[in-house]
Parts: structure tokens; C-alpha cells; sequence
């Protein structure tokens, strides 16, 4: 029998790809699409791409249609915008895997900070950040999840397995991430106009950027002590993939072995976090259109500093493929149902 | 019961394609791939991509083992090299898909011209030219199918419905077509240097290009008369697709509308050419990493002339995912097996 | 004694590269830059690039202001925006280059059919159509050019020389041209959203871009009676660059060296077209950033046509560096007068 | 009276804009190009794009000739190549400007440590390195100037003013690079193949990257103690820039405008630093095809740290218009003599 699912916010990059990959799921039947701006046109109008995979129509996000049709819904709406949605489909009986940011930090307060005043304040205890190599257990119970960022993802992977043995000064952490421009998203601005971006790399929003408290949350959980970091997003001349690379102090000590063996054993049996290292370094293609992330690392011994490469695509690891994942664990089956593809290459 | 293939000549982007594909078919086991330069290295030390999703390692391209373990065998050898190896294994009785230029002219005297002696000209009159929509019964039958080049089937799918239903004068046929630069493949040229590519844009081997022949064989079959084109190359700073733009002049008293009834007619049914037009044109993103040909035209009123527009995948549709189609159909799989999933976006 | 000159509409691409290249020029001063939208701001604000070059502020497109401190005004206004201004600069007695199509078109009917009613048509039959290689004289005497557009520039280049001679059939000419994103301009759409661009290749207006009637209206000077042509554009995911590939069936007895001839003789002299042939094609990359035309061409017996590819940089050659060049006619100096480097590479 | 120079190893990209700039330079003269491999061949058949600005042949690179006509020479030749001809053309008497890594260390010992044994340690003390705002009076007065790497000019530029004020603390810096590919050289292999780099993005070389000892030798010297820093460099699919994201920690008590103080007066008066900071940073657009380096910078009070972004065109701020740069000191020609031209935009 399969799982009826529904995706609010269905008609940027990430409702694309949220669409492919749940039209190619075996055990899933996409019921509704909404899109207030696409309102009353066909999906495979908007993405040509698409004909012959799906024959919805856009309707508007009314939560009592989406729950009256679905067992899981999909919210790609803005941050603040999905506030206003996913309570009443909680109330509704739906689960909801939510990919905006606004379920993703535990701390109300904290949220005020960084975007703005909560509106329901009540369900952030209740929300589990989705991040299966985490929180799997919490996942496969939870109503509500929140589905991490696209660099979160990459930084906290790439930083995890030091933090919890301990490896690694919790207070000299810096990531440098690299994104290509689909994390932008699908509007048009004069940041994404293909002259601008094209023969171009640039830093933004540095020391300032809305994922920070996100990883620091995340990786203060696993170091038992309040993390703050440095997080630099770039922008990169194409159009999918991160890289983020993660520099931290080693404890006094610490040898390339123990590195090693953390990754090692923090992953070992993971289907969809790939070791390159030690000794070899991923590239963001070796991701492209997959749920992988991949991971290489190095130890300096000049400088005393481990350097971590993290990869992921950030439309599929970072946003719709580790949603469908997480669905696949709310929803009983195999976590790599659905997306146990390769990635694209060239 | 699965299929047993196996990939003569793996280690190129033809190649990749052809096990990304194969992996990811429910009726296929891959049992061997061969490589002269990669002999003994893993293909997923190769490809890094590949990690999980295959872990055999290259060997010398013995045909004697391949055919010992394989059914199928898949040759993605440079043109003068397939056919040192195709007589072969057809003898120890394995059916051939043939990726290289070698089987695809049925003359052995034009091959002489634009390539060099045929080697096994008693072979070109059994090889059967693998369009599926043009030629589905006899690659049913066959026991070796030329697999098209990747620029005719993109001119031929364009123009094969106006010349059947006579609307266009053939001997005014013109194909433009630009390619990104997988299709050069994956070794190493000042010609497919970053630098040199990037930011450029330049016709080549213009009136000389080998895929000539090859186009006007299969429109002259279709015409029942001698065509003969010209067809332009030109290469794009992108990395997959095709688009080719076919003018021809309207034969007299053709309207728009015996345009639209002649496409529609001779696609009906199919599975892997989808029609924008009339009113619309695909784009190359449209098809990628798919093996749809997507066709949209214009009549344009002034000229009297029909613009057809043409995209494909060029290492999908243009080599291995119409390879891969080609076996399901000399299997008695359904044609779409393994093939059915949604071009990739952005 | 410097030319003092304003641009209207400054604040795009062909504006940047006007200033740019106008603040290298020995013998001129930039008095004046306007911009309704960036009115008030100052250009190196809006243009880091520009820091240190120039530090002028946008103004309203006011004509009094700009007449009262300009010997010569480039208009870079959208069509149908410079009618309403350049009528008024050419009575308060200052010299206009129109970078825009309003003055192209010799016909006010023709003008009606592909844009809009002309405003001011008894000023079409004063304006020269700014393409120096063919209306040197009449530009040098002008007190209105209309500079060409990006596509005409390379189209008319290609063809003149075989049309002159009379070597081609005027109605067999179809030019399949390709563009860089610049040429859409600065303005933010979905259109030239990076990841729509990137790893794709499009035709669009396909028999109805508006260049058309442009480039019909010199061929058919040339030829001496009515040339309909075919053209069609093409956008490539890069920033800067036009190849246009034109075709044409070659005359009765019509031979190579014919067709050699009449290039060498049509650009002997000129310092701004290069011929790569016979036997050699350019590439858009070897002209980028510059104000050359490279031609380069190849007769195919076979089909008895004639194919030219044109390459120009569409911001340079196909509107500022052209423009420069004009006003350098228009005053005296000599043609390459801030014009005189070397292409950029890579 | 015009300066006469010659390019030893002209063919290469670094080689190209040397032709490119001092093509244009009003007081030079180039009298010779050498090229093993296009020995024989014009320059302006090997790039297109000098046709018309240069007809000089490639010769073997033979000192003594290239002594006899020139009274500078730009070795543009791989490392440990240089060395074996740049004494000889010293002993000759003219001044050389090396744009290999060969005498950039001071000490003979790091060189043998990254590279391998040098050949002529006693030229080092010698050797001036060519930054002109940290060396210009002793570059004005040298025989030998080592043109730095491209990275480490951005790095150094970076990082110099706030080591100066002693406002960082030197142990805990960590530049984070990323580059275009026209920093691998013009040589043919895969890993400048366009579809490998191109939607792709890779670090490569981390924590031994041979650019490593020359930013540390050179904020060693400014820093008054020994330096060791984390560099690690990434490749960005675009043909040219460079941006360096160089984080530091703020020694106690220093604030904002202790940084943006230091930035100020390090860079008073220099022609080719541009200071975006604070509160704005630089894109690598924005440099691109000229010789300055913008400098942007940001205090991060959560952490204490500074990110200081700096970006170059690494063929030109990073290599050959610095080597212009450095022949104008030499020569006693205004600096920017040559180089006083605005980046490329788009």
C-alpha cells in the first residue's frame, strides 16, 4: 500500500526535485501540489521536464484539502511562512516534514535572534531535527520533522564523529562552505543573473548567515558544551553542490589515527555518507543529484589543525532527498527506498 | 531471471552512463567491464561517484571471457576498434549493442570514405541502425545493433516525420547542431581544456563531420531518394546535451497544421520523444540525464521554411540510455525498463 | 581638445562597457551618466569594477542637462524610450549615437510592423545605420547614428562580401546565430536565472526576433533587390560572445577561391575585421572584450553551399566598442582610436 | 625611448597576457618569445586572438640571444626550469623578472624542503620579492625581482596590515583560497577537462600546497616572529580570479576600527589596492582582467575573529600584471603605467 503525500511550496527547486524523486518512489502517490503563484497551472507547464511524470495541477496551500488527501506533507515554504501551516496539519493528523528553517532550533529565543519572533513556540520541543545519522530513533517517531540546511548538513556531518570523541577544541571551529547558486533558490534577482555568478566567486551574509545557531546547536548537543563557530557561505558558478571545509584544533595528543577511526566507526553501516579519506578528498561532482555526502580529512602536523571536506548536492542531501529519506523512516521503510541511485556524472 | 552484460570499453563517459544505467535496471547483472588504460584499478577508484554501486574492476578486453560470462556485451570502443572485436563475440554467440560508428552505414563503401576499409563488411547488412522509433522490429530480431550517434539522432528524430509525409523539399535540408563537450569524451585536449571551452563558443569540422552519412542514410531510407544535407557541429561551454536546429523548405501548398499532424502521427505511442510544439521549443536542460528527444517547430510564413528544434541528452539519449533501450527490446523488456525517471533540475 | 560625451542609460551592461572603454579614451571626457532607477547613486557604487575610474553620480535623463554639457550623447535606452529623447538632443545641437533599435529601420512601416508606430519617422531617413565597414562616409557627416544591433553586426559582416559579388541566392541565406547572456541585459527574469542558463542551450523567437528586418534591410541594399532571410537566435550559457553560422547556396560556377576573393577584397583595410579563412574558423573566445569581427568560412561541394561563421563580443563589437568607434568617425579621430587592444584570453 | 623586452616561455596563459599588456605598454618594445614546444610557430597562429597585435615567432629559449636584443626578461618557465637560465641572463646584464617559484624563498633549505635542491642558492639574498607594497624601493633597485605566486598575493596583501599592527595573533591564521582554472596552466589533462571541472568544485593539495612556505616567509618578516599558517586552495569552475578567505583571531582589546584603522594606512595612496571594507565585501568579478586587489573585512564579536576577504585576477594582479608592475619600478616608469585600465564586467 502506498504512502499518499502532498507537497505545500511545490514550484521552486526544491519542490522539483522533491517531485522527481517521490514520482520515483515505489511505494508513494503524490495526491497534491500547491503553489499560490503557479495557482491553476500544470506542474509539467512550469517544468517541462516533467511531462510524462506527473499531471497535477498547482492549487492553493489549503491545509484541510492537503490533509484530507495525504498521510505526509511536505512544507517548501519560506522560513515564517511555515509556521503558519504546519500546526493546523499537525492538528489535521498529518505528518509533516518541514523544510524551512522554522522548526529546526530548539531555542525560541534563539530563533527570535536569528529570524523572528516564533509563532508557535510550543512544538519546537516536539520537532526532530532530521538528520537521520543523529537522531534516527527520534526520527522514526516523531510527527513533526524539521529537515536540517543544506550547509548544516554538510558542516555537521563533517564535524560530528571529532566532537563526540572529543578529538578536537571545540572553540576553534571554523567552516568555509561553498554552494552553488539552486540553494538560492528560484527567484529572479540581480544575485543569481547568470552574469553575475558566471566567472565570479564571492563571499556573503559572513559572520551573519541564518545557519549558524543551526550547527551550533546541533554540534553544542554532541560536544555537551555551548559551540560557537565561524560559518562562511560562498557562492560558486554552478548550479548544484557544497563543499564545506572545516578546520578545528586537535586535543593535545590527537594523531591522524584517532581521526581515522572516528569517521570510521561514527559511520560505519551508514548507507548514505560515503569516507574518501584518509588520504583522498571528495569532490562536490562525485554527489551530484544523490543523497551522499562524502567525507575526506587531513591532519596537519605543522599547524597542529585537522582539515575535513565535506560534500553533498545541496538540492538532494541538503533539502529534498534527506526529506524523502526522512519519510522513509517515519514511514517504516527502508531508509534507502526510492533513492538508491547513483550520482550524475559529468 | 536477470540478464547477464558486460561493457567493453567502460572507462569513458559512455561508460559510465552505461553502468550508472545498468546498475539501477531490475533485470541486469553487470558481469564484467574492460579497460586497456585501467586494467586491474576498481571503477569506483575511477569514479569515486560509483562507490557502493559497483565494485568490479576493469580487465583487458578479451572477448572469449566476456562472452564466457555475459549475454549481452555493450561496446563503447573507439570507431576502427569496435570491429576488431564485434565479429568475435557475435561468433561465441552474444548479442552485440555497438556504441562506436562501425556498424552504423550499411555501405561499406561510403564507411571507406569518411572513416577507413571496413574490416567485416559482410557484417553491415545484418547490423541493424538501433533507432527504436524508426526501426523497433529488427532490433527485436537482431543479434548486433549499431547504437546511433548521438548528433543523428537528435537531425533524424527532427526530420524523419516531414519526409515521410513528403512536406519538405529534401535536398534543402540544413542541421545546426550544438553539443556540449561530453561528447568529445573523457581524454585529455587542449581542445576540451576549461579554459579554452569556457566562456567560448565555435563551430567545427564543418561539412566534414563523420556523423554526416550517417544522417542521410537513415533521411535518404526515409525519402526514398538520395538526401544529401549539411550538417554543422558546434560545441557549447556546457557539459551534456544536444540542440539541433533543422531548416527545410516546405514543399508547395504545406501548411502549418500538415506539420503538427505529421509529427503527432508519426510519435504516437512513443514513449521517449515528447512534442512541445507546435507553439513551444525545448530547451537541452529540458532532457538531461533522461533519454527523451523532446521536439518543438515553427513554420515560418516569410520563408517557407520549417525550423524543427531537436534536444537530447547526448550520453543518454545520444549513447548509453538508448543503448540500454535497445537490449530491453532485444530482451523482451519493456522499452522503458531502467530508463523511466525524470531528467534532472537544474 | 577632449569630445565631451553623456550616456543615457547607464547603468546596464552596454553602459558599463561605454563607460569603460570612454575612460581609457585619450581625447574624451564623460561629463554625464543618467539612470531613472539609480538616480543619485554614484556608478562605482553600483559597479565596484568602475572604482577609481569614475566617480560621476546617475542623474534623470534630462536632454537640456545633457545637451548643455555634452558634444555627443550615446543613447543606451530601451527602444521606444530614446525616440522620445533623442529627437529633442539632435535640436539642442549635440551629435547622437542610439545604441537602441528606434533609428535602424529606414521605414517607419517596417518599424510599425516588428516594434511599434514610430514616434519621429521624419528622422529615419537622416539616420546612417552605424556599421562602419558599409556607411563610413555618410557616418563620418552624421548628426544621428543608429548603431546596429549585436545579432545585424555579425550577420551582415558574414554575408556582405557574397552578396556584393553576386555570388550567392539572396533567397537561400539563413543565419542560425548564437549569443551570450549579456545580450539579454542586466534587468533580473527567470530567463537568465543562473541555474536556467547553466547546462543549457535554447532557441528562442525563432522567424520573429526583431533583428530580422535589421539585417534584411542591409542585405537587401546590398543586394539590390529584396532579401528574406531566416535568422535565428540561439542563447549559450556564457557571458559574452555571438557566432553566427550563416548559409547560403552558392551561384551557378561559383568556386572557393570566388568566394576568398570577394572576403579579401571586402575587408582590405579595415581594422576591425579579421579573416581566419579560408580553412580556418574563429572562435567567439579569440575576440572576446574586443571590437573585432573574425570571419572565417568553407564552400561544401557537395551541397554547392557557402557557410560563414562570424564571431563578434555582442557587448563590444555589437554595441559600445561599435558605438566608440562611431563617434570616432563622427569627430575625426582615427577609427581605433581607444580601441586598439588585444582581445581577452581566456 | 622605448624598453626593450623578451618573454622567455610566451606560450602558456601567463605568457599570453604578457604579450597581452605589454602590447599595449606605450614605452616598451618586445624584441623576442621563446617556446620549446611552438619553437617556429607565429604567436598569433597559436592565439588567435593577436592577430594584428603581434607577429612575432616563437624561438628556443637561448640566453645569450635574448640577452643581445632585451633589457628585460620575463621568465615565464616552470620551476627549476628558471633557475637554469635566469643567471645566465643576469650574468649577461640584463635585469630578469621570474615569474617561476624559483627565487622567491630566501632560503635555500624551505626551497629544497617544498621543491628541490636549488642551483643557485648564492642568488637568493639577491632576489627581490616582487610585492611592490611591501618591497617597492628594493624592487626598484634589483637585478632579479621573483614575481609571487598568484595565491600569496592574495594572502600576504590580506593578512600584512593587521600583522603589522600586531592586531592578530599570528598562530591562528588560516587562509582559505579558491581559484579559476587558468591557474593550472594551458597543459592538456584531466583535471582541467571542461566536464571534470565545470558543476564541480574540489580543494586539492591540502595542508602541502608549494605556495605554503612563500606566505609564510613573507608574513614571517612582517610579523617580526615565525609564522605558520593553514593554506588551503580550491578550484572554481571559472577561467580566471582569485578570493582568499583568510580568518585570524583578534589579539584582546581590539575592535573594529583597530581594523579597518590599519587596513586604511597600510594601503594609503596605493594604485592597485582598492579597500571595499568595512561593511561591503569583494567579488572576484569585480577584479577580473586587471591588476588591483580589493580587500574586505569583517569582525566577528561572537568569536573574536577576523575574516578579511581579498580577491585578484590571478593572471594579472597574480602574475603578469604584477610582473608589468615590477618592470615600471624597475624601470622608472610610473607604476601603473600600462595597467591603468578598468576590470572586465561581465
Amino acid at each position: 500500500m502506498s504512502v499518499r503525500v502532498a507537497i505545500a511550496g511545490a514550484s521552486g527547486y526544491t519542490g522539483f526535485e522533491l517531485v522527481r524523486l517521490l514520482c520515483a518512489h515505489p511505494s508513494v502517490v503524490i495526491t497534491g501540489i500547491t503553489s499560490r503563484q503557479q495557482k491553476g497551472h500544470r506542474l509539467d507547464d512550469h517544468y517541462p521536464a516533467l511531462k510524462g511524470h506527473c499531471d497535477l495541477v498547482f492549487t492553493d496551500p489549503d491545509p484541510e484539502m492537503l490533509a484530507s488527501s495525504a498521510d505526509v506533507v511536505f512544507t517548501a515554504l519560506p522560513h515564517e511562512a511555515a509556521m503558519n501551516i504546519v500546526p493546523v496539519l499537525l492538528q489535521l493528523g498529518v505528518k509533516v516534514i518541514d523544510l524551512s528553517a522554522d522548526y529546526r532550533l530548539r531555542s525560541a529565543e534563539v530563533y527570535g535572534q536569528w529570524y523572528s519572533a516564533h509563532k508557535t513556540p510550543e512544538l519546537l520541543g516536539e520537532a526532530v531535527y532530521g538528520l537521520p545519522e543523529l537522531h534516527r530513533d527520534r526520527i522514526r517517531a516523531a510527527r513533526l520533522v524539521a529537515n536540517p540546511g543544506c550547509y548544516p548538513t554538510s558542516v555537521i556531518l563533517a564535524t560530528a564523529p571529532l566532537l563526540e570523541k572529543g578529538l578536537i577544541d571545540p572553540s576553534s571551529i571554523i567552516a568555509d562552505s561553498k554552494s552553488g547558486v539552486s540553494g538560492a533558490g528560484r527567484g529572479a534577482s540581480l544575485g543569481v543573473h547568470f552574469c553575475e555568478v558566471n566567472e565570479s566567486f564571492k563571499a556573503y551574509k559572513v559572520a551573519e548567515h541564518r545557519h549558524t545557531p543551526e550547527i551550533e546547536q546541533e554540534l553544542s548537543a554532541i560536544a555537551g558544551s555551548n559551540v560557537v563557530i565561524n560559518f562562511t557561505p560562498h557562492l560558486v558558478p554552478m548550479s548544484r553542490g557544497i563543499l564545506s571545509t572545516v578546520y578545528a584544533s586537535l586535543g593535545k595528543g590527537v594523531v591522524g589515527e584517532d581521526v581515522d577511526t572516528a569517521f570510521k566507526a561514527f559511520y560505519a553501516g551508514e548507507s548514505f555518507v560515503r569516507l574518501s579519506g584518509p588520504g583522498a578528498l571528495p569532490t562536490s561532482l562525485q554527489v551530484r543529484g544523490s543523497n551522499y555526502c562524502d567525507l575526506g580529512w587531513k591532519v596537519d602536523q605543522r599547524t597542529g589543525r585537522v582539515i575535513v571536506v565535506s560534500v553533498i548536492d545541496n538540492l538532494t542531501r541538503g533539502a529534498s532527498g534527506q526529506a524523502v529519506c526522512n519519510m522513509n523512516i517515519m514511514c517504516g521503510f527502508a531508509e534507502n527506498t526510492g533513492l538508491a541511485f547513483a550520482p550524475w556524472q559529468p
